[in-house]
């Protein structure tokens, strides 16, 4: 689902410029996102049953993980349980047992099949565009921003069922733990990747679209002290670099990048490249370079370089 | 206490510019510090009521938190009590028990009245100024930034009393835990808003004034491996934005504005705004804007932009 | 050793323009790298009796962190020992036990001389640059970017032979315990500071040399999502400032400098200073002003501002 385009403010003009040039950067022939179910929920459990197949095969090369992975991986029937299991374990403290934790996972992940399928697409994505990433297991033990965003998903369907204590302290357990602080009422779409995600700060009203990438200490953060909508949104396909600050409800519109160490505070138009600080268009703002890959699927950081004549040392 | 005032090297007109000209951001008439003391004090006792108050309210509508709020906040008689409590369980680990630092910590809060003091006054200044920010018991259990400058005027306390190795270790905990470093010689006001938190760093010589609101990701860095003064000072009033570096033995004089992303490494004059990469004036050195609001008050990031003509895309 | 040198791809020219004319920054008489060996493995015995001599003094002022400094400190005949405790203590959770993990760490350890050697000379690094660092002790049991390289060496040697998923795993914990990423394929010279640490990034094919100093948020991050070769390659003696981010196969070559707060996406010659978003060398690319000081030994950050004109506010 398009963000940007669903919301009422938004003038991005995303579909004139985005999707129809944007050569796929998959192998495997793209399906429509409303075809997709039934070939997707095979794939879905396909998914569980591969990542134990990766927890075995991991344990026969490091037997002394065995205990580690039974009680993470293979004991568990589900992807859901042992999701569950696995961050109420990461979140839990003294006073805040992970059985109270994992009860309360469950039971959200149980009622909303929406999280369980935007998990998938996570770990999905992560695979996909994490060279770092070896294996489905690996990403759902050890990255903790993918562990982050799924803990917001579920405390996300708790602040919209007015559960605001309960979402906050999940917020805040994450942000121990995690060093990522995901508002629970901000709303995140899925296939995202939250990459290596220490300092990843997100508001109370950011909207993040579908298929995005966010490397480390981005924020997403507000201006004023009033309530009310004053974070950024971010359109579908974005890639956001490391250590870039988005502040104010502005707009980062389909299939646009913003490259590391930018400070943005207004509208970056699609498929452009904000960069720098303060931030400017690549190829200036009458007439900006557009984009023909998906930003969040290549994850090129560097490629303006050459376009951006300022960036010579 | 004006930091900026008193420390015999400040060169800011902080009485000239500063404060005659502010506007009252606060609906409530502002009573002059000197005589605040008896009107105060009743406002404390009302404090832990309204905390104890917020924590029953919260357990009414979410039963399964009821061990967690006993145990945190509604087993315990005073602030100073529960305060402990909540921080010596978060800093604990399996070598170093939490009641150890429960004995600690209440030592010290009992023997420094000046510290509780602070300690309401931040809780205040968090409730006033974060949109985010709910109740005041919400504050209390789940703020980092808050949680982890308590520790610090703890910390910072022992430091005064030559007792280096413990303070040393509580900062450890503290950016181990809360992944904020402050070093226990930093000489922190009150009424302090550290927004999200991860990734604050701030030196040994650093002194920070009253009433000041700084996010997360900034560094309050020295330079130089000489000892000695080599940390900035940060007046009244002062906001600084996301992931700024300030550096080195410098001064952000009162009421002044730091935006995202700026690295400082000048002084910056009372109730002017610095941004970018090296930092700026807005309006230029000869003739800064000058802020008519206390920007930690305001908690406006974003409103220079227009100003600032280069903040154009 | 240098990094750089043994690079086959390398073209600093560091030997021409770096060694010979750096004065020396140490007091002590500069031993060569070659004949060091009787030396220090003398100095090597010294420093755990140095360190258990702290431990001891540290607790006749402090009794209340007796059984702490004996469980961690003072029950053990060796560093390598220590370390493997310490480590261990820090980054089990409950469902991997500590006492795995003391085990693979000090095979580790016991195996491998070389990593021993390196921590030592870390040691060594913090307590000479770091004006913060009070004693060898205070290091070893507090300093997260410390002890976060160490668990670094030990994932490296385990990724090296071929045991990845256990790397991964420790790298993991240490992301989530320490807030540093460090991916275990990373290459790390000796004698290493790690200062503050929080939210370091170092990527998987990155390779750092030999005295190098890191100030905390800083980013040694890959472009694209193609494997093979995609990280910085950061020389002997460089000063990286706190927030930068390098990005790309790119090489900052020996003795340079890398200002707080900087975007580099181009190689950075030896002994140069780069400043800013995107990065500039200090003078201009045709004529950089050369540095006649180790930059890591220094730790000075703001010593250029005089020197460019732009940091003037």
């Amino acid at each position: 689902m398009a963000t940007c385009i669903n919301e009422p403010k938004f003038s991005c003009s995303y579909p004139k410029y985005c999707r129809p040039t944007f050569s796929t950067p998959h192998n495997r022939p793209k399906i429509p996102h409303n075809d997709r179910t039934i070939h997707q929920e095979q794939e879905d459990d396909d998914l569980w049953v591969k990542i134990q197949e990766e927890a075995r095969s991991d344990i026969e090369g490091e037997p002394i993980l065995s205990t580690y992975y039974h009680a993470s991986i293979l004991s568990h029937k589900t992807l859901e349980i042992a999701l569950s299991n696995h961050l109420s374990v990461k979140l839990s403290n003294s006073t805040l047992p992970s059985s109270t934790l994992f009860d309360l996972f469950l039971s959200v992940l149980s009622e909303d099949p929406k999280i369980v399928k935007s998990v998938r697409a996570d770990l999905r994505a992560v695979k996909e565009r994490d060279p770092a990433c070896i294996s489905y297991v690996h990403c759902f033990l050890n990255f903790k921003g993918f562990l982050a965003c799924q803990a917001h998903r579920i405390s996300h369907r708790l602040w919209s069922q007015s559960r605001k204590v309960l979402s906050l302290l999940i917020q805040n357990r994450v942000s121990e733990v995690f060093a990522v602080d995901i508002h629970p009422g901000a709303r995140i779409g899925s296939g995202i990747l939250l990459d290596h995600a220490t300092g990843l700060v997100v508001g109370e009203t950011a909207v993040i679209g579908d298929d995005v990438s966010i490397l480390h200490n981005v924020t997403l953060g507000g201006t004023g002290k009033e309530c009310g909508d004053r974070h950024p949104k971010i359109g579908d396909g974005v890639l956001i670099g490391a250590g870039s600050c988005i502040l104010g409800s502005i707009r980062v519109c389909d299939g646009a990048k913003v490259g590391a160490g930018s400070v943005v505070l207004k509208d970056v138009p699609a498929r452009t490249t904000a960069v720098g600080n303060p931030a400017r268009l690549l190829g200036g703002k009458e007439n900006p370079v557009r984009l023909d890959k998906i930003p969040s699927f290549t994850m090129d950081h560097t490629s303006h370089i050459s376009e951006w004549s300022n960036y010579v040392i």
